[in-house]
């Protein structure tokens, strides 16, 4: 059982700020993401794209405003549950949370703040006989971990961003890669776009579009794909392989926090602006995931909203607690991980 | 007459960064500020110290993150009334404003967004007579211009960053620097003290201490000061000089703000958290200078604040348009100078 002060379920950018401004008031948390990497949909859909609108930064491309969030989170050690989404709710006797995971991860809180964003983002799949079958063993929808694709035989599909980045990127990895695509004409960055077409004229990613994965084969695990390629005759191509990832994008779905008896209103979390809490005591939604008057989704609401929140927390946990807050300019940081970071003292010197 | 959309009073970072999401909707923006300087206290009271708390920086001083605001919204061109306090009101027939400066500037808007921090800043005065005589003619207590030194004869008084900072400047541009402290001892950054101290070794700063300004001479202007140095044994030393500028600190005050018929609570502005508009339809007060239930003085909660704002005065100078919100990283950024940002395209392209 995973214990923390507030259990944050999304590690997009207004789930990882709350860590923030629930560490100046010395509250811990934890992030449960069904994303294999904190970020959300900034590391996932869009890192290297830029945002114009985060007060203070004229660019920042999404990655790196995650990067710079997890580097301001850093001196208060949140910890992750990733690769994993929140299932179950179950509350308490004392009021406290415990939170399960679809992988049956236990975590236990006495505050819970969604910062689901549009949900957790579910990958759209083919339709094929047997797919659940091979889930886990040889499907995957993401790539968590690259290595484990060195040196085998791996087939991807899909025309977008993720299918060509990931084919690049596994050419140097696995000992063969074939690209599928229902259409000559992918979707992407040029760059990137190009990089395939010079690899592909390199031998090293083998192409096969127009085309598609038609059948799955394989005893326990998968072991071979038919590859049907569309021309004007039709061509069956059947390869054996190790992996077989379809990347066909995610789409966002509220998933089964929408059953945690929480007040629902347009696929969003109603809350009260004065705490951002949902109907629920104790239970806070954040960013994207909620809805009040005058709710605009940018990530600059999120922060806002995830400090207001652990206000509100820190009073819930420690009611007999008056917290005076105290500009950072002034009380500086004080890591959980022992650092300390604080303005140049003025010294009261005489001169003679 | 200064002609607006949006006429924000108070140039501190919420009413910069409004400047930048009033722009997104294509409202143009003129901010008033007493200051000599955009920025608000960030760059009058601790342009050198860090800030912790601003989402996505682990750190970045608070002039820093001004000049950072500035170059954010240069495309959206915002007009600055800069050393002048908005002074007065008036509704107009069709429900637009005119605001005039102490010094008589008119600016008409049908919006105004007070983002006045904790007030107008005031300098601390001496008490002495004749004082306000040489206002203006000899004594001033903020430096506008540094170059209306040059070649002349100035004392300071004061014993803290202010002083000190502007001594040593002072140091190479005036013909004679006399600084002026009641105590020995200064308070400020250590370098500065150090740099002070060997200024007066090197005889380019005068130094009298303990001691203070006690008589103003002069015919139409300041003339001389007479300074009493109190050791054991009094003494007066009368010192021809062009300049007094007393340095002994601003202290925030909501001035004629307060008299403008709007709802007011310790000190702060009531406002409805659905866009942060005041009892006053068309007046809205984002970031310190408002208060509601919840609020927490932080330029990350004035950001939202001022992005809510911009909503709602878009409402209320089209209610006949309905705006649809597009996100940066899709839209990019049309500026009222030509300039133009936006993401990289993604291509379709066929691979061969």
């Amino acid at each position: 059982m995973i214990k923390t002060d507030i259990l944050i379920i999304g590690a997009g950018p207004t789930g990882l700020f709350a860590v923030f401004e629930a560490g100046l008031l010395q509250l811990k948390c934890h992030l449960i993401d069904a994303l294999p990497q904190a970020g959300g949909q900034c590391s996932e859909i869009y890192p290297k794209k830029p945002i114009y609108d985060i007060p203070g930064f004229p660019e920042i491309l999404a990655g790196e405003l995650v990067d710079n969030l997890m580097e301001q989170i850093k001196p208060f050690e949140p910890g992750f549950t990733l690769g994993e989404r929140a299932e179950n709710i179950e509350t308490q006797e004392d009021g406290s949370f415990i939170v399960t995971t679809n992988k049956g991860t236990k975590h236990h809180a006495p505050i819970v703040a969604i910062a689901g964003g549009l949900g957790s983002f579910e990958p759209r799949k083919p339709l094929l006989d047997n797919l659940r079958k091979y889930e886990d063993h040889g499907i995957a929808y993401m790539i968590k971990d690259p290595e484990i694709y060195r040196d085998k035989k791996v087939v991807i599909a899909g025309g977008g961003d993720s299918a060509l980045d990931w084919s690049i990127f596994l050419a140097d990895v696995a000992s063969e890669v074939t690209l599928v695509h229902r259409r000559k004409e992918f979707r992407g960055a040029l760059d990137s776009v190009e990089k395939v077409q010079s690899l592909k004229n390199l031998g090293k990613i083998r192409l096969i579009t127009p085309g598609e994965v038609t059948v799955l084969e394989g005893e326990e695990k998968l072991e071979a794909v038919n590859v049907r390629r569309k021309t004007t005759a039709v061509e069956d191509v059947r390869i054996a392989v190790d992996h077989f990832i379809p990347l066909f994008g995610l789409s966002p779905k509220l998933g089964p926090i929408a059953d945690w008896g929480l007040e629902i209103e347009k696929n969003a979390i109603k809350v009260d602006t004065f705490d951002y809490q949902t109907n629920v005591p104790g239970i806070y939604a954040i960013g994207d995931v909620n809805t009040y008057p005058g709710k605009l989704k940018l990530i600059l609401c999120g922060f806002h909203e995830a400090t207001l929140m652990c206000q509100s927390a820190y009073q819930r946990i420690f009611p007999d607690k008056r917290y005076v807050m105290k500009y950072t300019t002034v009380g500086g940081i004080k890591g959980f991980d022992g650092s300390k970071k604080e303005a140049p003292k003025a010294v009261v010197k005489a001169i003679d």
